[in-house]
């Protein structure tokens, strides 16, 4: 299908031409066919379908670079409470008697909500992977999912494995929206031959690998214990970083850490709601940004935040290192959009493919409706978008060329039902 | 008119019963005539209109206990700079230009922007004061006013001064709505002299005083510089703590000063997102609190922050100090709903009045739509309204027994029309 968004303001967020007033964008099938300025549509295309641009603001899709989907099921579960009680007397529990079907559903939800909240894309680290991908598929949203198939019993590894089944059932399926990494969960429930194994692993299928790394000041302590150094040398030593990296949180980081990163080009994913919520601290992103390195933003679970609405992250992301640092110049709007557009794409294996509207790109972009007192006067578009812009003004989304909701209705997954399942769910965990 | 929340989950904010399941409130004039438990209606209450309470989840109305309302017409218009250059080469330049009806247009749009995202009640200080409290008239919220009549020329005072007469127009005006207080925008642009008027004119009047307090570092050393001691030590000397004081920001409060504010028991309002996003620092609240000194919430203006959602105060205040301290523990999920309905209630000057949905009091509350996918499982409701809930989910708004909002359609003001003058206006400044 041919779609025309006319005469309608558009963030790019790519690095030539941040803003074009009331531009026209064009889509064939999966793919942008053109940007171009107001008044402008090339000879010659036949819009199926026209979206009219009045009160409307185009922009890339937001990319959520870290989450847990279906911890929606334990929403509001569990709060104002020190990580380890929450997480081993709460959380653990709960998650044992998960079912199949339970991650399904929550998987559902979480994506319904990431959706209504601006959300194109996800990278997700959960249990029953393969309900993930399904409701990934149904949905029609795009994601970066991870496994390792490669399990140990005291200390030795299990034969045999499945050969990473689960990457060749679902990497580059759905018209590519699926992309499969490797799953690291974090150092501290690793060993030093499973991290050299999955590093090993993902160089054998070319692909990446999604791990939590120094989100809390214990991890940090704990891994010098263990290993005699902390999470990111450990990394680097086992190769875990010869491969492309999606590194969660990042918030207890030396220097000798950022050097690292930055020589590996490990893309950083900020969590600021949940680093907050937990009370693990505040990563230092304006130093990671000075030095050139990646970062990208997510929400984590919403079990630890409790939502997945990306654009409360872009907002504190743009305020809190302000605050913290006492200089309003730090983490501008702009950088703020670009984290959670363009290099989110780029972090979760989509870069070059998404993140930024342009000429050539996958389709991913969502509309929000600006009609509303908050957006009045407008002046500037990207401010407005950072600084006072909410996750429910957005209006409609497309994803790989698809509307997949559009005037704030969900087009392919029953929404409704979604809620009734959940609601029912939470009456027996 | 008599109104019948039927079946309706309550978040009471009242000390004793935090939360009531399917309960039932009812509406008489202005006033809760009662709140009771799941079935019970009072023998012989009639009732005009009955509101069903599925999906639904009833709460006192959020206060903004510090704005300055008619800054949505500079909204967006400079973000990313140093304080001074922000309020001295871009704010002050436009705000010499406002003229009555801009500042009556731009309250409007303000008030629109609150009521849709759940503020029953507003504490303003601003220019045109008049144009102000027309515009909350008008729209049926409620409000704390503030000016001071007393005018100096090369540090004599003016005579004769109006004698308050903004006072005796406004006070107590609109069945109540409106109260009044002494306009004291800071120590730095007073003096010994006349902060001493100011506390004489409040003492006076039966009032009480609207202050900025120790927003900056720099505040703080000028403070020093000019009185010998901080804005809080020279307030104490001049008898500002004699009346009731509204003190926005008190970012940086000495053990000293604490104790000062604890002593005369002043309300200090918490604005976290102006905080951060000027970089001003992130005021102690966990200190505060932990003294028993009573905090509210506020916006700030929609120049700093760059909207007017009282959600996101609460969603802030309930995060930031938990990473900032590095203990989830701090302010909790209800600690935060206090600030934002009871203690903003009571600071503002309406204690005993609004604040809390308990039978006697004035009917401001708010019902939210929680039938939305980030509602799902529910779980705990205060914490879904602090840590998961977005403005958009208020659904409809009564003031004074009477419903301003429903269905987000605004019921006593002409909202598309708002839009067009904020818009016209903001052409020519």
């Amino acid at each position: 299908m041919n779609v025309l968004l006319k005469d309608i303001d558009i963030i790019t967020a790519d690095s030539g031409i941040p803003f074009i007033k009331k531009g026209n964008i064009g889509i064939c099938g999966d793919r942008i066919a053109f940007v171009r300025g107001s008044g402008e549509v090339p000879e010659g295309f036949k819009a199926d379908r026209i979206i009219d641009g009045r009160h409307r603001l185009a922009m890339p899709g937001l990319v959520n670079a870290h989450t847990h989907c279906a911890m929606t099921l334990m929403r509001n579960m569990s709060d104002d409470l020190p990580l380890e009680e929450w997480l081993f007397d709460r959380i653990f529990p709960v998650e044992a008697k998960l079912t199949p079907e339970n991650v399904y559903w929550g998987t559902l939800l979480g994506i319904i909500e990431m959706v209504k909240s601006g959300t194109t894309a996800f990278a997700d680290m959960y249990l029953h992977m393969d309900e993930v991908a399904r409701a990934v598929v149904e949905s029609g949203i795009r994601a970066n999912l991870c496994r390792n198939p490669i399990k140990y019993e005291n200390g030795k590894k299990c034969e045999p494995c499945d050969g990473f089944e689960y990457y060749r059932r679902w990497n580059g399926s759905a018209n590519g929206r699926i992309r499969v990494y490797v799953e690291v969960h974090s150092t501290y429930l690793y060993t030093e031959e499973s991290l050299k194994d999955a590093a090993q692993l993902a160089k054998e299928y070319g692909t990446g690998i999604h791990i939590h790394l120094l989100e809390t000041a214990k991890e940090r302590e704990e891994s010098i214990a263990k290993y005699g150094m902390d999470s990111v040398e450990i990394c680097e030593k086992c190769g875990i970083f010869d491969v492309p990296v999606l590194a969660a949180h990042c918030v207890h980081l030396s220097e000798e850490d950022v050097e690292i990163l930055k020589a590996r080009e490990v893309n950083v994913v900020h969590n600021p709601t949940s680093n907050l919520k937990l009370g693990s601290g505040i990563a230092d992103i304006p130093r990671l940004i000075e030095r050139g390195i990646s970062v990208s933003l997510g929400t984590d679970g919403a079990s630890s935040n409790n939502n997945l609405n990306m654009f409360e992250e872009v907002h504190l992301a743009a305020l809190i290192h302000k605050g913290v640092n006492r200089d309003p110049r730090l983490v501008s709007a702009e950088q703020a959009v670009m984290m959670a557009t363009a290099n989110g794409s780029k972090a979760i294996g989509f870069g070059g493919e998404t993140g930024c509207i342009k000429e050539g790109l996958k389709a991913d972009l969502i509309i929000l409706d600006t009609d509303k007192p908050h957006f009045y006067p407008m002046n500037d578009p990207i401010s407005a978008v950072v600084y006072a812009a909410q996750g429910a003004d957005v209006d409609t989304v497309i994803v790989d060329g698809s509307i997949i909701m559009e005037g704030r209705e969900f087009k392919t997954v029953d929404e409704e039902r979604v809620k009734f399942e959940v609601a029912e769910i939470s009456k027996s965990i």
